[in-house]
């Protein structure tokens, strides 16, 4: 079975790198704090301190970072993946990051025998655990069918979306509609507190119709109950959502709902919300109160 | 079995008088255009020209028509409704309008002795047809439990929300809801297609996850089909998000994400898309490129 190189052990990537281990693959993990990997190397994976020394050793690399800026370190920098990695292996960023960045990996590793896909997921810590993400893929076909084997491992939904940059764009796609659905969800749970309603009833007319969605069946119960625990945090959803306002510039596409939606966040970030989930918008609307 | 009053048969309305007829229930129609109340009559509904004359005959009356101001004509004005209605009797508007008008309603109606509950629906013109509406009700609970047969016959989710006003404000509520998830559903479908991007494939990414929505799956795939009849018309979406904003601004609710909604819809209404379904937002982004 193929050897993997896994780096980034956070909260999903541990998830996902424990699904490959348990399906018996050779797992190889880095993380930049090593605590967050202890999990996986009980379960026997294997630890790299070095990127280059984990490339070398891997047929097939995932990463599951944090900002693009890491992704482009980890993949471009003098140390990183594709200077390092074997030719003909398949390196898979499954973070949510740049497409133009992706775009720029893809060249980078083509011009080195390397197989390159983006494939960023979404799903959450429970998709994660439970191997039902879903995967938007972009890149080239062989390279999609090559491993899907190992996705199906970790996501049920898997869709390859075009070249290379595709899936990036598609979790694009997927971030500009929860931003502006989020705004609605607590517009409409402000209103209905300010309006003297029970806001649980009010769910009860309003969650099952045209007004139904995801967010305001999961995440509006939580809004109510003053529960603003981080499922999807707001730092990682302003970076989200920063990647897309640039993306969508660099198409010349104006998108006003997402822009108030990330100015919005911004002002919670300066609250100190950061590590809040981002149900904790509800709180700029209640705190007008 | 009560006598009862219906008007407004446009095509919602149509269907739920239909629905009162077959039940057993003589049913008095008024309408301002005659020839839309035709199929009742055929059903045997009993035509009467004059709203006095139909509410003095009527135990329930039963209103869905246009705007507010229909509204309190059709109910305040010189030979409306509360002036000739039957003391004892129920009058129930469906329309989807203004909170602070129905308490203005229930109050005039209380001095005469006359029980009144507002109960805006949400379901749309299958709903309606089928007997599944959303009805979402203010008033006395006595006098919810009273009509709770009658509105049974009509919709599948009736809860009462509260006082006199209650009903339009979960109906408010709803609208909010759908008017800022309906800018990051053609956002993104608006930037799929920029970023050249297969839009349906991207739906079947995105539809089931975090992002996913009755809108996202019910009106995106009419955006990309370039199908934009009327579900639900702009022109009545836009009365609707006015009547929210009014009712935030004497709350003293900021609602960004709603007067953005308003806003683009405006646009649209002036370029000519009143009588469009809400997907035609779709337009305003497309046209972009």
């Amino acid at each position: 079975m193929e050897t993997i190189g896994f780096i980034g052990t956070g909260v999903m990537g541990r998830s996902m790198a424990g699904h490959l281990l348990k399906a018996g693959h050779p797992v190889i993990v880095y993380n930049r704090t090593r605590s967050k990997a202890e999990d996986l190397l009980a379960l026997g994976a294997k630890w790299e301190k070095r990127i280059s020394q984990l490339a070398r050793q891997s047929d097939v690399i995932i990463t599951m970072v944090g900002y693009p800026k890491d992704v482009e370190e980890i993949y471009l920098g003098e140390n990183g993946i594709v200077n390092h990695a074997r030719e003909g292996s398949y390196i898979i960023d499954m973070t949510t990051s740049s497409p133009s960045l992706a775009k720029k990996i893809y060249e980078a590793a083509k011009a080195k025998g390397i197989h390159s896909l983006d494939a960023p997921v979404s799903g959450g810590d429970i998709g994660a655990r439970e191997a039902r993400l879903s995967i938007m893929v972009g890149g080239d076909r062989a390279d999609f069918e090559a491993v899907m084997p190992i996705l199906s491992l970790m996501g049920t939904n898997i869709v390859l979306q075009g070249a290379a940059g595709a899936g990036q764009h598609t979790k694009m796609c997927n971030q500009i509609v929860i931003a502006s659905n989020m705004i609605g969800v607590c517009e409409a749970m402000a209103y209905a507190k300010k309006a003297g309603l029970n806001p649980e009833q009010v769910l009860q007319s309003i969650s099952s119709g045209a007004a139904g969605s995801w967010s305001l069946s999961n995440l509006a119960p939580r809004m109510i109950a003053g529960n603003f625990e981080p499922g999807f945090y707001v730092k990682h959803f302003i970076k989200d959502m920063q990647i897309a306002l640039d993306s969508a510039k660099e198409m010349g596409l104006l998108t006003p709902g997402l822009e108030l939606a990330k100015s919005l966040y911004d002002t919670l970030a300066e609250q100190g919300y950061e590590e809040c989930g981002t149900q904790v918008l509800y709180k700029l609307y209640e705190s007008q109160g």
